[in-house]
């Protein structure tokens, strides 16, 4: 099944609750906009490229909702809607260009109420299919990036449940695997959120994927034995000069690989390239609630004073200079990356 | 109190038990020497300097229970006990050190069993005064380094808990906030035992020092936001040319120092230095059981797949050329530290 779609017989966009994996594999299905913006902002729904994906279908849920309504009153209250939908989290570029895009068509269209829900869901629909084609061509493009015998070090979750199916990094290893390639993948835990842990892990158990799960802080040391041969991570937002903003740790990932001379690489749709930030420090950061780091129990006990404070970036800004390369669908891009993001922008891009 | 201590009226080596803070803060009592020896492997005691003090507490209290046994056959026990405590922990040089020292008194000793019971008694009541002393002796030269105003990132427990009394790297920082210094800890949680979070965090506490707990791998975010003057970890065991064995997650912490330009302190007394190590590879690494990592639980729910294998080193090696400067008892080392090393070596040093 696809992490999100849309279920024509029932009328409900389909989920897999991410919050509970992987002790529980939940379904959810949405009939209400609003209950989709409230799932990426919990992070039931997480991931840059499915967040994009969601976007459109909370849109065409929305349309649906207003179905009965005239088409003025339909378009101001899905344009609100849209707005308050692009605040639901900042920093992956994907929700700000799904909100972007509907509301360019909104506003551009003409027609009645039900054609304009008719458009979005076909529209959503769309984006589904090509972020799995898309996902599909990183990947095979990544995977040829991947040796026989290698160690990779894989950060966060970029995999099916990242995406409609397949993912970014994660679909790179997993194509590489289906190759015969024999690998071992080294899963970042992934604080404070533990999408290493618990969503990687479980991804790879699917794919039958050899794994350990490390802490973050580990990385460091297993490339220093020799351990590692490559590193692969997504990306939330990459500025035009090759700066990828992604999960917190990326940085200091991508750093002990080039401390080790290990490659690091980045694998990301297009999309992704927000050609508007020059650099990473442009690319607003969430902070996330400190309550995320210190609500965790070990041995049933608190792991934190009770009246501790916590201070939780989500995301960080990882230099290009300590990128080996960027993979997309179009292919793999190298250094310097500012020339070749650049020829693509030139080039121009369809959303 | 002393974090560890001999109660001479109830004839036990009292000491707090680290594995409930912060939600209890409970008090042990240990009348057998493979209590202690039980309490050193399961992290129930923990820091470098206290594992060497309660190593000869534990040599002691195994003294005291051959009492009344013949001299040959308590030294023949005593000295078993002692290479079976050497093994409880492999990579803090202080066990060892306090294994050796006790050994090689006890080979030498001429006298009654009641005798050597008395000496060991007494030279463990010695060790622990000197640790204070030496820990105040590091706190002093340590809290020069630092500036009213500092954001400090202080790694793992190095406080009165991981020590006799005050600590090392945060006995600095205590000493630095007691001149009046103003200053903010950023305090790595340090997974996967979370000494940060559980230990540093209630010590700061209680010294009424402002503090937040942020992820290993928010560090060089935040050092990148220009919101880090200085970094401050201990050591449990550092090679003759500089490089230091500490707590996973210091090198990448080290290295996220360097690439932003901000001093790296580590803090030590100079019973850490291993002259025996010409570097960070050559000193053994301890890997624990990947439970420390998977058994955790998040709003009550597993983090791991059931199946799930875990990784799990306990320290890493951070390179010299990454650090700025050694705090030790006797002054501050400056690179090149071979040579600054070299230097206390040739002048010798007593155990």
């Amino acid at each position: 099944m696809r992490s999100i779609e849309w279920i024509k017989e029932k009328n409900v966009v389909r989920a897999i609750d991410q919050s509970r994996l992987p002790g529980e594999f939940t379904i959810i299905e949405f009939k209400q906009a609003d209950e989709i913006r409230t799932a990426i902002k919990t992070m039931t729904i997480r991931g840059a490229p499915i967040i994009g994906v969601s976007a459109f279908y909370a849109m065409a849920l929305k349309a649906r909702e207003l179905e009965g309504e005239s088409f003025a009153w339909m378009k101001e209250r899905l344009l609100q809607f849209a707005s308050h939908l692009g605040f639901a989290r900042p920093t992956a570029v994907n929700l700000g260009w799904a909100v972007e895009a509907t509301t360019k068509l909104i506003n551009a269209f003409t027609g009645s109420s039900g054609e304009l829900s008719e458009v979005l869901l076909a529209l959503a629909n769309q984006k589904a299919d090509e972020d799995v084609a898309t996902n599909l061509a990183i990947s095979h493009y990544g995977a040829e990036l991947i040796n026989d015998g290698d160690h990779i070090i894989h950060h966060c979750n970029t995999g099916a449940l990242a995406s409609v199916d397949y993912g970014t990094a994660l679909g790179c290893i997993r194509l590489a695997h289906e190759q015969g390639k024999r690998i071992h993948i080294y899963v970042d835990e992934t604080r404070p959120r533990l999408q290493g842990s618990r969503l990687t892990a479980w991804e790879l158990e699917q794919y039958k994927i050899p794994y350990e799960i490390i802490t973050d802080s580990s990385a460091g040391y297993l490339m220093r034995l020799g351990r590692v041969e490559k590193v692969f991570f997504g990306a939330d937002r990459v500025a035009s000069n090759g700066d990828v903003v992604n999960k917190i740790g990326t940085y200091m990932l991508a750093l002990a690989a080039y401390d080790n001379g290990i490659p690091a690489y980045a694998a990301f749709p297009l999309s992704t390239l927000d050609f508007a930030s020059p650099n990473g420090e442009a690319v607003p950061i969430e902070e996330r609630s400190g309550d995320e780091i210190l609500n965790l129990q070990q041995n049933g006990l608190p792991v934190a004073p009770a009246n501790a404070r916590a201070l939780n970036y989500a995301f960080d800004v990882t230099p290009h200079r300590l990128i080996d390369a960027l993979v997309t669908e179009k292919g793999v891009l190298y250094p310097p990356f500012f020339r070749s993001i650049s020829v693509l922008n030139n080039n121009g891009r369809t959303i």
